[in-house]
């Protein structure tokens, strides 16, 4: 069996996941990233083409990732050809603010506020959030007597955050159908170019993500965010027949309690940051990658890939 | 032989330890969080129960950890039937400030400073910190102007301490009565809610610990803080004997130099930052739990767990 | 076979990686340190010295990293009877702008601009750079207006260069001579004093290294970042043939696009964070000074020792 992907966002991950449970793999690459995809030897087959869209009608099992809906776009995804590894109509729902929501409220999971125009106070501060994956690119932060002006050069659909000063969590989350048991993979942090303020805050930088680090936290706020991740796997389940079925993951504010963010409605890039909680279920070090290749080999030996694979 | 410890701090990885040095594992678990727990395997025992009081008469070797103190009490603890992991007197020497400082006057570890409240100029910054431990939460620093009116609403024990501009690092050892070795193990630093004004300063925010990421220090500076671990292990066998038996850590600002702004006198919760230095002592990585079971199997192989056992 | 080195810098990896690859290992130390390094199974000889240079004249192979210019001169390295691992005429690569520059052009990477005493505005901000690794000691962020005040008391050579408000992040490559394949080992940020300032900004502080933390990228900057290390290793076997040997590492601020800020012509500090990547060449996770070990190994096994050590 081969398992197939694009040449970006978290492939490296998902590649050596699959090599290190012996299956085969196929990566898609732009001519501008061969070099560096080339000289990987978990790429079995590197198929180098500026046309994404080839992947639609894949042989193998196609392993979607967070590129994957804005180069080919979800509805030649919804319709194409390929096998997917998951729940291919769980795709969109990250993709709007109404969905998340949907999502978030049917699962009971507390947001961050939303504010209306009418409500804004000049002197508070609020976070202007761009719809949609974007890799934080266009949020921002401002006081409420500057947001009309700010927001007058916003082109994207936007919405208007209460803004919660305090740390912010990014937590991935496996379900697998096969074993029935929803699994806490780990815990990041962005790294941002606004982290460039740390040591000296010099002007509000831009939102947008350079990486992830890895973060432990307080086990005592684990318990929670497993239930918050249930409950979300049951909303789902009803939202979106059959439900989830492999990664996703919940973005959380935190300045002592929870509000979600947004979601990953696929594997989210933070997971390339390495965690151990894996082990907890596995005994040994599994990838979201890994994670991925390993819930498709139990399928298979248990003669159940339909059930993982749409 | 089983090792049973309660659902909370640092249990995860003290589970999974056992489970890898081939221990049964008991885990008494408050009701809200069972589902979590529940969903582990490296949990054999699951003891879902409000009063934690029980694991004191448990007939395994109970491996504390820092929310003991708190879920239990001193007294119950040193007066418990159950066989405790470590020397159980040894776990007051982090709940107060005059316990704390006369375990590092003793070792030679430079402390950081303490100011009195003639001595206060308004100008300069402190740092006010709650005594015992506490996850960060209370702290504060403030001017010396505003010192009065903030301390005024605090109702715990507190000192003003001199604040350090520069990183905080907290250091894992291990002290193997067995081996009669210290091992150097980790380093993490803390993430706490107030990180969130690195991306842009707001308002001074709680100290209140989210959770830990793994640093690796210069290694220039680990002789030195290895050689105060040293210290602080020939100390404690003096102040409170047999001394310490398994891990501790130390906690200190750096600026240039190091000063210890305090303890912990059992598995510290930055110890779940995975961290590779256990390698160096054991070829393969070794979490702070493992460690506790490893010690524990060296002991029981060589007949001799009346040593790392109270 | 012998694998010999200096107690400092990036030892501790250097000394595991040999362990795990199957050399003994030999390290000189200082008699202050010796407490520390003497606790650690991975030094099978140690030798106790204030007389670093005596490593050059060892019988093994010496394993040069950050401290070796600084403790014994570039010169005295240059001449050394003892074989090296890796090109050491390439240590001095990194010690001045002058030649740190030249590689750079040379590989076509952009660098950070540097800004001559006319064009300074007053309230721009720039970055001082102090000439040669020093981690991080010395260097200072200012505004023009303050510029020729500070400067007038920095005693080293420096450079102005623009300031870029954005995140800082250190590459590390290891070219293979015998694989004739660069790899991308890992990346870090650097934990400075300054860093003090992310939880409410103080004052200006030292930009002095006390450690490291492992981040993930995102994937999408790997492929050009991967470009880049190659372009390096090719300029450098036309700069100073036979070129890099092993480990090397590049410097960059990101803002949105990377500018180089300096390079690593050898083991880099950074790397003593632990980082994935090399499992996507390995299958299993090297460290850095593993995979020089592991060089080694298959050097010796082709027996073509000979292009890896001068």
């Amino acid at each position: 069996m081969i398992l197939s992907t694009i040449a970006s966002h978290s492939s490296l991950q998902i590649l050596l996941g699959a090599k290190k449970e012996g299956f085969k793999t196929r990566l898609y690459v732009s001519p501008k990233r061969r070099l560096f995809y080339s000289s990987l030897p978990v790429v079995d087959e590197l198929l180098v083409t500026d046309d994404m869209s080839a992947i639609l009608s894949d042989d193998g099992i196609v392993v979607p990732h967070g590129s994957f809906v804005a180069y080919l776009g979800l509805e030649a995804i919804e319709n194409a050809k390929a096998k997917f590894f998951g729940n291919r109509r769980f795709l969109k729902w990250e993709t709007t603010f109404e969905l998340q929501d949907r999502a978030l409220d049917r699962a009971g999971i507390p947001r961050v506020g939303v504010v209306e125009p009418e409500d804004v106070k000049p002197d508070e501060l609020y976070f202007v959030r761009i719809e949609g994956p974007r890799g934080g690119s266009g949020h921002f932060i401002a006081r409420g007597s500057e947001l009309e002006e700010r927001l007058s050069t916003v082109d994207d659909p936007y919405r208007v955050e209460r803004f919660i000063p305090g740390v912010y969590i990014y937590v991935h989350f496996f379900y697998s159908p096969v074993l029935e048991r929803l699994e806490l993979i780990g815990v990041d942090e962005r790294v941002l170019i606004a982290d460039g303020n740390a040591r000296w805050p010099v002007k509000p930088l831009p939102y947008t993500i350079a990486g992830n680090r890895a973060v432990v936290l307080r086990e005592s706020l684990l318990p929670q965010l497993y239930d918050y991740g249930k409950a979300f796997v049951e909303a789902m389940r009803e939202l979106e027949p059959p439900g989830v079925i492999g990664p996703f993951a919940l973005h959380f504010a935190y300045d002592g309690s929870f509000r979600a963010i947004g979601i990953a409605s696929r594997i989210d890039g933070g997971s390339n940051a390495d965690h151990w909680y894996s082990e907890l279920y596995w005994g040994e070090r599994l990838s979201m990658g890994r994670r991925i290749a390993r819930e498709l080999k139990l399928a298979e030996d248990e003669d159940r890939l339909e059930e993982v694979v749409t």
